[in-house]
């Protein structure tokens, strides 16, 4: 059975503008690959109503799984729930067990749960609460669409919260080599063998370091035995 | 005038599967808010053809620019010129100009230009072609599309040798203040402000530091009386 597929939506104008360097789509990247789910697409748009619904809901159709960062804090920008909400055509209003794990977030650290943080509060109908262990405001899962924070730790310990629930595939095994030469030496051979074996994926990852070129040939696929095949078979063909 | 609209394409097994961590978009997206460009989506698609066609299909007819990275190095999975080909269904093949680059560049570091490296003299017919001055093999602009190399170094010289013939708008001013107080404090005054400056945007990036939560508002516009007028109220509202 093929592996599960899922597409990441960044929401985030600091992201476009240059002022921020997205951090998420590596972690995710990193996790969803040893979950076995095929991570296929990342998008990034701006906090802008039309542009997430658009891709919410174009990557939902297309994708087993949509992973969304950012947007779902207290302040003016933070339109990502009412967006999926939109996307999905169901309402959205603070819902009780939502609004209980704020006040209680809030009554031990002493800070008054305003208008302003509880809009956190605001889950779309049908959705499911993803749990904040950094910050307590939550996450949900709507449909097949996962919507968790911007701040890294909180993202990331959201991606922790959910990733066990969902059923994965083969972990990808990946093992890169490294060659000395020029990446036009290598692209014969490495297309030969990308023919032999269609089920794997070969990139080729030109650096060049104090002058001399080089590539890492990353081999990809779940067949351990034939990732390690096609290493070894580019190991002799470029040996010395 | 509105500033000229832009959109990223990242084409990139690599970076999907969580190997490599993708440097170019923060790049761009830096050089084009200071070219007056606006960057309004990043799409990341893997080194499969229908994604990359319909991908760029899609951006082309929706922004006035795109800028592609990856895909045009001499190996089998480098497939993106034959792509954006397909996207505006020309004709590729080698072409005298950019195989005049190779030979002359190939020729002076004693490579042999075989069958693999020619095939990043392949450029679709009526595109102009992109300056390499780090490794030679050209990129190209086709239409509205402007299609660079992958690895950070050549994509870098490359934005710098298009940036220059294109046509900006107004440079983003953007400054920051810092708030040592929640967002949920600084939510009511910000939404205000948002309202009553519709044409700057607003963003507000917490952070948690040695157990204190504080954001990092940014005011961005291409007014820069008015981008500077809001933090002053800001600074005024949440002094002391």
């Amino acid at each position: 059975m093929p592996n599960p597929t899922a597409a990441m939506l960044v929401i985030g104008d600091e992201i476009l503008s240059g002022r921020t360097r997205d951090a998420n789509m590596h972690h995710l990247a990193g996790e969803l690959s040893k979950a076995g789910i095929d991570l296929r697409e990342v998008r990034v748009v701006s906090d802008d109503r039309g542009a997430i619904i658009a891709a919410v809901q174009a990557l939902a159709r297309a994708f087993d799984h949509v992973f969304t960062s950012g947007g779902i804090g207290p302040t003016h920008d933070d339109i990502t729930a009412d967006c999926i909400a939109a996307a999905f055509g169901v309402k959205i209003d603070v819902r009780a067990d939502a609004r209980a794990l704020l006040e209680d977030h809030y009554a031990k650290s002493e800070i008054e749960l305003n208008a302003a943080r509880l809009r956190m509060a605001r889950i779309p109908d049908g959705a499911t609460l993803i749990e904040n262990p950094v910050s307590a405001a939550p996450g949900f899962t709507l449909e097949n669409v996962h919507v968790m924070a911007g701040v890294p730790s909180v993202f990331q310990a959201m991606v922790s919260s959910v990733l066990p629930g969902l059923t994965g595939g083969a972990p990808l095994i990946s093992e890169t080599l490294r060659i000395d030469r020029g990446e036009g030496d290598i692209a014969g051979p490495l297309g030969d063998l990308a023919a032999e074996f269609p089920d794997l994926s070969m990139g080729s990852y030109p650096f060049q370091k104090d002058g001399r070129f080089g590539s890492n040939i990353v081999v990809r696929g779940t067949d351990q035995a034939a990732v390690r095949s096609v290493i070894a078979r580019l190991r002799a063909t470029f040996a010395g």
